[in-house]
Parts: C-alpha cells; sequence; structure tokens
C-alpha cells in the first residue's frame, strides 16, 4: 500500500505517509558522519572541543575552523558540512550586529539561536537567503548574557534545545552517555575542559595533540584556546 | 482503474481521485507522533497541559517549550514539529501585536486563530509567507475575551473548531475519551487542572513530574505554572 | 491507445484526451463526502439548513459554521473542506463591502456569485489570490436584491446556476429528488423551513437537534436561527 | 520509433511529432460534449440559437445562459466549458468598452473576435490574463459594424473563421449538414430563426420548449428573445 | 547506449545526444500539414500566392486570409498555424510602425525578416513576448526597399533564408522543383503570377478558382487581388 | 551502479556521475553536422573562409551569411546553429558598440571573445539574455587590435582558444590535420587564402565556386571578398 | 530498502539517505579529469605551477590561462572547466577592486577565499549571480597580505582549507604524496620552484617545456613566468 521510504525522498520539504521529512533526515545522516564535537555548561561558562580531521600534513591545522565565534558572548562548534555552517554563522553575525546597532545591547543567546533556527527552517522555499536543501549540519551555540552561561543544540530540522551537555558528530552516540555520567552541576569550567577532552580522547582514532582538536570558552566572553592552552589541558589527562 | 494512494501524494496540494488530499493527511500524522496536549474550558479559564519528553538528563526542561503565550490573553500548546509550531507563534504573536497597535484593542481569540489557519491553509503556494508543505503541527489555542474564555483546536489543514475540551498528540485518543467522561460545565479551574494533569498521567509512559509536564491557564490572562505549582497540582492527584 | 484516467489527473489543469479536467472532478468528490445542506427559494426569501457533524460532544456546535453571512443581503451554505469556504466567503465580504464602499449600493447577488466562481476558476495560475488546486467546496448562495430573493449553486469548476432549491453533500441525491416532489412556486417561508428540515432529517443519520443542524434565511436580510428558533421548526416536523 | 500518441499531451504546450498540439485537440474534445449552438448570418442580421440542458425542474433556465451580450452591436452563443465561456465574454466586454472610451466608436466584430483569440492562444505562458490550460469553449459571434452583419467561428487554438453557417457543440455535425442545405443567401431574418430552430430541434433529445432553447440576433444591435418571442418561433416549426 | 529519438522530445528546447532540436523539428512537421503557398521574385516585384482550405461551403473565403500585409512594402504568405502566423504578422507589423515612428523611414524587409526571427528563436524562455514552444508556421516574406525586390523565407527555428522563389507547406517539394525549373531572372511579374498559379493548380486537389486561391503582389507596395483580379490570373493559365 | 549516460542528458545543465555535461556534447554535436569554416592567422592578418550549402539553385547566395562583421576590427565565421549564431553575433555587436561609446576605443579581440562566452556559459539560469539551451554554434573571432591579429576559437561550453589556424564544422577533422601541415609562421596574407580555400575545397563534395565559399579577411579591418574576389583566389588554386 | 546512489543524483542540490550531496561529488569527477596543478607555500612567497595540454601545434600556448591574477597580491591556478573557473576568478577580481575603492586596502586572502566560496555553495538557488549546478572546478590561491604568504585550496562544495603545498586535476593523487616528501618549512622560494615543477614533470605525460607548463609566484606581488623564467627552472631540474 505504501510506497518504501526512498520514493519519498526527492521533494526537498514533502511528508510521507507516516509524516516524516526525509529530506531532513537524510542531512541528518550528513552530520553523523561529521567530526565529533562537545559542549558542556558550567556555573563559571562554557566549554565547546571539537575534533579536527587532518587529512594531509601540509594542511595548516588553524585552517579547519570547527568553533567560530558568532559574537563576543556567543561561539559556536559545528559538526557536518562545514561550508554550511559558515553560512549559518555567517547569518548569526549579521544578524547579532545588526542588533547592537539598533539596540545597543547584545542579542540573547536565545534569539540568536531562534534566527539560526527560522533560516534552517525555511529551505527550499526559494526565497533569496534561504537554502534549496537543509543545512547539513548540527551547531552547539554556547554563550552568556543576562541570563548567565547557556548551551543550545541545533538540528537541521530548525529545532533547537538547551541543554547542560551535548555532543554532535560522528562519535555522539557514545560521547553522550559519557557526558551523562560525568556531568553535574556543580563542576568547574576546569574540570569541564578535563571532561570534554577526555571524551573526545575516547571518540577519536587518533592521539589528541594541540594540532587535531580546538578547544574554547565563553566565559562570559568567547575565547579560542591557543595551542598551549589546548597543550595544557591535554597535560591534565 | 485508480491508482494507489501513494501514487497521489506527492503534489504539494492535489486532489486525489477520491477527493483527498493527502500531504494534509500525512502531516496530521505527523502530529500522532508527537507528545500529548490537552486543553480544557471552565467558566473561569482555560487550562492547557503538555508533556514534555526528555530525552537525556541534560537536556533544559525548560527549553522544550510546548506550551508558548501569543498574546497576555492568549496561549497555546502544540503537538507535532516545534519548529513548525514557533513559526505559527510568532506569526500569531505579530498579527496581535498588530492589531493592538491599529485598533487599541486586543484581538479577539477567533480572528487570532482564523489568523493562524489562513497561514496554513496556503501552503505550497509558493508566496513570501507560506511553507512549502503543510505546516506539521496541531494547536490547542487557549485565550479569554469579551466573550469570556474560550477554546480552539487547529489541524494541519486550516480548519479550527471551538470546543470544551480536546487533546491531541500520541495519546490523544485515550485522553479524548476521559476529558469527554469528566468534563461538565461547572468545573472550577482547580478541578480542570487536576482532571487534565491526571489524564495526562494516564497516557504518559513514564512517572509525572513538574519536569516532564507543564501546565498553563488563561484565566484571564496567560500564566505558565512554576515547577512548585505544577508540584502542587501533582499533590492534589 | 489512450492512457487510463488516473494518468492524466496529476496535471492540476490540464485535459484528458475526452476534454475533461479530473481535478475538478476530484475535488467534486471532495464534496460528496461533505455534509449535506439544503437550499429553498420562496416568494418570501430563501432559506437555508445544514447538517452539522458533531464528532465529540465537547465540540462547541456554535463554532461549526456551516452557513455563514456574505452581507447583510446574501448568506451561505457550504459543503465540502471548511477552510476553502471560509477563505471564499471571506473573499466575497471583501468583495461586497468594497461594492458598498464604491458605489454606494449593495452588490447584486449574481456579482456577487460571480466574483466567486472568478476566483474558483483560476486556480493553479499561481498568482497572488488563487489557489494551487480547486477550490473542494460547494455553496450555496441566498440573497436578496433588486431582483427579490434569488438562491445560486456554485461548484469547484467555477460554474454557477440559479435554482429555486438546490441540495449539495452526501445526501444531495436523495434529497434533490425530495426537493423536487416536494417544491412548488407558492410555498411560504415557513413551509419552506419545514420541507428543508425534514428532507435533512431524512439524509441525516441521527437525531435531528438544535445542536446538529443550522437553518438560516435570507427574508430579505440574513438571519441564523436562534437555537430556539430552530427547535420551533423542528416541533412542527 | 515513435510515442504513441497519449504520451505527448501532458506537456500542456507541446508539439508532438507530427506537428500536432494535443492539449488543444483534447480542449476541442470538450467542447463536443457541450449542448448544441447554431449561428446563421442574413442580410438583415444574425441569428443564434442555442440549446440549453435542465438537468432538474428546479433549476431557473434563465440562470443557463449561453447567449451573451458583448457589447450592444455584439453577441456570442458558446458551447464547452460555461465558465470558460464567461471569462472570455467578460475580457470582450472590457475590450470594446475601453475601444469606445478610447477611439469614441464600437470595435468592430473582426477586432472583438481577434483580442479574444488572442487571450485564447497564449494559454500556458504564465502571464497575468492568460490561463495554464487551452480554454475549452468555442463562440459563435454575431456582430453588427460598418460592413454590415457579420458572424464569426471561434475555436480553442486561437484561431477563427467569418462564416454565413455555423454549428457547435455535440450535434454539430448534423447541423452543419442541415445549415448548409438550407442557407441561401437571400434568407431574411424570420426565415434564418426558423432554420435554427428546426435544426436544433432535430439534434435536441427533447421537445423544443421556452426554457430549453435561447434565440437571440444582432439586427443591428443585440436582442434576446423572451420566452414569448421564442414561443413565436417555435409555433412557426 | 542511446535513447531512441522519442525520448527527447519534451524538454522543449533541449538538444538530443545527435545536436538536434526535436520540438522545432515537431513544429516544421506541422508546417508540412499545412495548406501550399509559393512565392516568386522578378525584377518587378514579388508575387506571392496561396491555396484556401473551404471545409465548407457556409466559410466566408475572404476570412481565411493567408496572406497579409505587414507593412505598406511588405506582405507575407504563411502556411502552418494560422494563430501563431497571427502573432508574428502582428508583432511584424509594431516593429514595422516603431520603425517608421523613430527613424521616419520604413523598415528593411531583412531587418524585419530578423525582428520576426528573434522572436521565433526564443521560444521556452519564459519571458514576455515568446511562445513557450516554437511557432508552428513558415512564412514567405516579400517586400521591396532601397535594395529593390526581395523575398525571404523563415522557419520555426528562427533561421531565413532570402531566395528568387520558395514553396511551403504540403505540396512545397513538387511545388519547389517545378519553380526551380520555370525560374529565371528575367521573368515579368505577369509571367510570375501565372506561373505560381499554374503550380499551385498542380498540387492542390480541386479546381482553382477565386473562392480557394489568393494572390498579392509587392511590386514596390503591397497589393491583395481582388476576385476578378485572380479570376483574370487563372483565365491565362 | 551507474545509469547509462543517456539518462543523465536532461538536466539541462547538470553533471553526470564522471563528471560530464551532456547537453554541453550535444551541442558540440550539432556543430558536427554543420558547414565547415577555417580561420589561418598570419602576421599581416587573419583569414576566414567558409563552405555554404546551397539547399536551391533559386536560394540566394548572399543571404546565407556564415561570415559577419562584428566590429570594423573584428569579423567570424560559423559552424552550427545559424540563428543561435545571429544571437551571438548580434549580442557582440552591441558590447564592441557600447565599448567604443563608453572608453572611445576598439574593444580588444579578447574581451569581445569572453563577452560571447560569458554569454554562451550560462544557458539554462534563467535571467534575461541567456538561452533555455547551450548554444548549438562554434565561432571562429578573427581580429585585429593593439597587439596586432588574432585567432580564437570558441565552443558551446563558453571556452576559447587562440590559435594561429582552425577548422570547425562537419569537415573539422582532415582540415585540421592539413592546416597543421601547412602553417607556418612566415605566411602572407595571400598564402593563407590560398591554404584555406585549398582545404575547404578537399573537404567539401561539390566544386568550389564563388556561390559555395565565403572569404573573409581582417587585415586590418574587415572585408569579405566579392564574387570576382574569391574567384581570383580560386584560380590561384 | 535504499535506492542506488545514481537514482539520487539528479536533484541538483538534494541530500541521498546516507546525507551525501551527489552533484558536488560528480563536479569533484569533472576536476579528476583536469590538467594538474600545484602550490608550494614558503616563508618568502608562494610558488603556482600547472600543466598546460597542447592540443594542436595551432593553439597559441599563452591563451590557454591556468593560472591568472586575481589581484596584485593574490594568484590563483585552476583545474576543471576553465569557463567556470574565469567566471569565479572574474567574480573574485570584482570583489577584491570594490574592497580597495571601498576601504582603501588590499582584500586579506581568506576573505577574498570566502567570497569565492560563497558563490560556489549556492548553486541551485535561482538569483542572478549563482550557477544552476555546482561550479566544475577546484581553485588553488595563493596570496600575500598582513599575515605574510597564504596557500588556500578550494574545491566545488564551497569549502576551503588553508595548506602548505596542495596538488590538484588529474595527477594531484602522486603529487601530492610527492609534496609531503620534499616540504619543510624551511624551504627557499627557488627550492619550492624546483620541487613544484620536479613534481609536474613526474606526473606529465610528455616532456616538459615552456610551452606546456605555466609557473607564477606572489612574493609578496603576483608575477607570471615569462618563458625564459621558465626555461631558467627547468634547467635546474
Amino acid at each position: 500500500m505504501f510506497l518504501t521510504r526512498t520514493e519519498y525522498d526527492r521533494g526537498v520539504n514533502t511528508f510521507s505517509p507516516e509524516g516524516r521529512l526525509f529530506q531532513v533526515e537524510y542531512a541528518i545522516e550528513a552530520i553523523k558522519l561529521g567530526s565529533t564535537a562537545i559542549g558542556l555548561k558550567t556555573k563559571e561558562g562554557v566549554v565547546l572541543a571539537v575534533e579536527k580531521r587532518i587529512t594531509s600534513p601540509l594542511l595548516e591545522p588553524s585552517s579547519i575552523e570547527k568553533i567560530m565565534e558568532v559574537d563576543e558572548h556567543i561561539g559556536c562548534a559545528m559538526s557536518g558540512l562545514i561550508a554550511d555552517a559558515r553560512t549559518l554563522v555567517e547569518h548569526a553575525r549579521v544578524e547579532t550586529q545588526n542588533h547592537r546597532f539598533s539596540y545597543g545591547e547584545p542579542m540573547t543567546v536565545e534569539s540568536t539561536t531562534q534566527a539560526l533556527c527560522d533560516l534552517a527552517l525555511r529551505f527550499g522555499e526559494g526565497d533569496e537567503e534561504s537554502m534549496s536543501r537543509p543545512f547539513g549540519v548540527s551547531l552547539l551555540i554556547a554563550g552568556h548574557d543576562e541570563n548567565g552561561p547557556s548551551l543550545y543544540y541545533t538540528d537541521p530540522s530548525g529545532t533547537f534545545w538547551q541543554c547542560n551537555g551535548k555532543a554532535i558528530g560522528s562519535g555522539s552516540e557514545g560521547a553522550d552517555s559519557s557526558l551523562q555520567e560525568q556531568y553535574n552541576k556543580e563542576l568547574t569550567l576546569q574540570e569541564a575542559e578535563t571532561i570534554a577532552l577526555s571524551i573526545l580522547k575516547q571518540v577519536m582514532e587518533e592521539k589528541v595533540t594541540p594540532n587535531n582538536v580546538d578547544i574554547a570558552k565563553v566565559a562570559p566572553t568567547y575565547h579560542l584556546y591557543t595551542p598551549s592552552e589546548v597543550e595544557a589541558v591535554i597535560s591534565r589527562l
């Protein structure tokens, strides 16, 4: 009676008989192929840690940006299609700058996340800013505003959740379990750094070095760790 | 003579030979996968209660918003795709604000509902505001205006009904039966809270806690219950 | 040599080899699934009567509007997709108001009907006002203008006819036969009420109550019967 | 080597390998299902006569308009989809009124016909005025201008011909033969009335009455016969 | 390895693997079904002669226009879809009038031909003036300008050639051979009339009469022969 | 695993799994069916020579333009669809005229070639100037600017190359070999004329006459040879 | 359950069930057919070296531009479809000129690369600047700005990486291995020239000559080597 699922996925934004949106689900698959990223919230601020896949020794590690600054109080880690992520981040940067300009104050982390999701939701609509397919990327958005530190997780469907800890990418399943075991509300920022990196280490196939991971914090402003700062965290493992 | 139903569903907005619109029916399926929400009208006001599915202990329960304020005299509970619901609610918020600005008085609950349904009806039209597919969400719209309290129920086809009680989402069938049994016109608001939550409890697989349900009332203004207020209702069960 | 009919119906607005427009025919099927509505013209005015399907005792019967006012001298009963009907009626209300504003006099019933059919005819054109599919609704338009009372019947193809009596919806076949038997030109409005309701009673599966039928008249202005007025007609059966 | 004809007809406006436009041919089929209409030109003016199919005794015969006035010196009879014909006639009325306004004189019958055919030709173009499919209607356009009386015949391809007599619709084949036999240049208008109605009578399955035929003349202005005038012609048969 | 030719022809304007444009080739087929037209150039001017197919004795022969004036120094004969030809000729009339208005002198015959072919070439482009399919018509464009008399032949691909004599339509093959045999540079206009009509006579299935052929000349201005002038040519055969 | 090549070619501008653009390759096929054209660069200037296929003795040879002037210092020879070539040349003429007007100096040959290729590259984009399919034509662009004489060769993909000699069209393979054998940097313009025509003669099936070949040079301005000048070159063979 | 990969690739920009974008992957195939290009960064500047395929001795080698200047501090080497590369480079030239004009300083190499990738990412969107398919080209962008020399590598997905050395095109696999072996951070520009050319020599099937390779450096400004400069590098091999 029903077609198999594969026959529904070519309408870019169409429901299947079971009420599913396959292009969104396929975009989520793209993220499962991506490198792992981890976010962890503490009272002092939020830590982001990502794996960088260095396919050639001639690649400049610092040019593989998987953690990017959105505004001085917001940063984000990504997994999936990097070019898509850059478009989303660029969009968020414009939104936060416009907000500062119009209202003279920083945009809240939730509003910034909502603005990103609005863009992600409207794929296939044909208007100027949207893509003709879902964005193949998940983001961990770390920020600090009048409500203190916060961490958001977005997926290609344009849905977002606020969380205390979250892993995305190919190693996310194992990493999420480890996060739940090790998380508690009283973590210090330094403990969070250690936990995030030790979990990342478990899911990576290579030895962890300052070249193949990036760490950043928003506490209360965005800071990407220098190689020696990363080295210091590694040495604590 | 006729094609099987599955061969008609890819034209986004096209009748089948039996006069059916399959994309709308499939969107309704999306809602059957959603969490359960319940609305109950009394003379004193309207109660909304929803189940929140907490997939990870690290998720911030308060960030899973399944009941949202539209205007100070209107709130709504939702089931289905949350990103779609946010778009509809945002649309309704703009409409009600514009109405206040233009006419100096609040928009009626029915007009607000009609505005939401107009947007839902016109999917696939290609104009600026509409989606390229039906909105995969049902809403319970609770409000209070010059006609007293009212409760509306909308589905993805853009149709709406006024009701005294209604359940939507995966547990709606059982919940609707229970509502019909327990409803009477003389219910107090407090009795309605108890009934809504006790029915929600029956259809949820987990123990009810202030973390996995939300309750709100419009009586005559919108109020989302605090965890301790929810706790109080739970304790009355 | 010819494809079977089913292979032609996916072009929204395309002729089949036999010169037929299948999407319009399928929309007509949608109406055959709808609730029954009856219109009957007398010298004193026009009577409209509709069946309301109350799927749940918690639904507010008065919110199931199957008879709506267009202008003070025009009302209409509908069968089919209610959301589509609301769009058409809203369009007609704007047209009649604009006409009053521009010309200082009410729009004639025929012009109003023509305006509705113009919109219905142009589905699939991609312009602002039209739908991407036919409107899945039939209307009985009752009115009173300088030519006295009149009753029009429209179908999804954008065609309209003037009649003395007409039934639409799932019970229309039997109801039409009964209307032809019982109609004569000398009917009073009260007789018409009785005939319309007695025919509706035959095609409904439930007992007739003020909750599950609506009656309205245009004589010479639109009036929707109150429950007690409906009760009075029921008592005359 | 060639596909069968049916595989070419879904491109709305595309040639088949034999150089044919199937959607136009299918629209012509729609007309073969229509009621019969006859036009006959004399020196004194032009006569139009049409069959009206009364599907229910409760239909108002006068509301089935198959002959319509375009301007005071032009009328037209139609066969096929009535809603399409109304659109074309409305277009012609605007054109002729604009012409009177701009030039202070009536539009010629040929120019009016050409304007109608221009609209019919451009189906599937996606611009504002055109349809997304061919107009499923044929017209007999009777008029009187500085060149005396004239009769034009248009088909869905946007082609037109001037003729002395022509029948369209389901009975056109037999009616055309009869017209050729009985036509001569010296006919009076009264003789033309009698011939047109007697031929119509042959192709109709029912008895001819003032209710199921309409007659009009343009001699030199448009006049639709009253029931008693029609009765008078019937009595001469 | 290759699809058969028929599988390529539905993209309106797409190359087949052999580098062919099938929709254009199919439009050329449409012309092979058309009535025959002949053009012949002499030093004194150009003669055009066409066959008119009178399908009914009640058709007004003069309304079957297969030779039309473009400007006072240009006329054209056509074969194929007459409604398409009328659109092209109307376009050319506007172009030549605009040229006269802007430059105070007549447009050359080649520029007029180029303007027609530009329109024909751009089918399927979706802009305002172009068609969604090729124009199904060939033209013989006869003119007289500062370079003396000239005759152009256009086909549906938008290509044109200048020639001394050319036949188009269903009888073009035989007619072209006869033209080549009988043509010489010293022909008088009267000899050209006789040759053109005698060749037309060979390819027509009926007796030639002033009713079923049209003759025109551009020498140096356009003139369509009256019935008696045609009769005079016939009498010379 | 892969579809056969034929299944990829219907998306107008889409890569196949092997990274190929089939519509462009098919357009190149269209050129292989075209008449042969040859370009040869010398220090004194560039010679272009083309074959003209005279399908009927009544065709005016001079109206078959296969070499056209772009600007007074640029000419081009073409092979493939002539109507497409005319569009490109017309575009280039506008570009070079605009350049002269804006900068008061002639456009360089390379810039002119680039402008032509920009237009050719963007087929299928749907904007105003571009075609919905590739241009089915190759050009040999001969010019003379501040860098002296130059010869460019373009293909339907929008790529161009500068060369000393090049043949295009159905006879290009053999002609290219001959050109490579006979070319040297010290050729005079007269020697180039002889070589070009002698090679053309080899690939043509007919005897070479001033009627079926055209020769032009840019040295340093464009000049199309008169029949007697062509005759003179023929006599030197 | 899943379709084979080939059934997903025709939607220009659509995910497959595994989360892949096939049109982008096919465009990458187009590059594997291209000629080889090599980039190598040193402290003194960046060297680019490309293979030029001379298909005919009559082609002007200097007209095969596979290394192009973007701005005076940026150059780029390309592999794949040359016409696509020209469009991208032209876009980058406009961007860098606009930047100079607006800000009075050169655009950074990273911003220029980002601008190119933004254009590449948005294929299939239908807006003015983007292509309807991915750009079938990879670029090696060499530049020098306030951060010193840098080398970027872009692919058709719109992703870019910064690297110390990179090879693209048909010989890229072997060339990349050789680059990794021979690269060290202390290379002089002259050593880089020798390494780049010796690696290119290994992957080319022909003898290396100043005619079939191009070399350029950005140190700190763009310079394309003259034939004698290339000869000098060859002689050092």
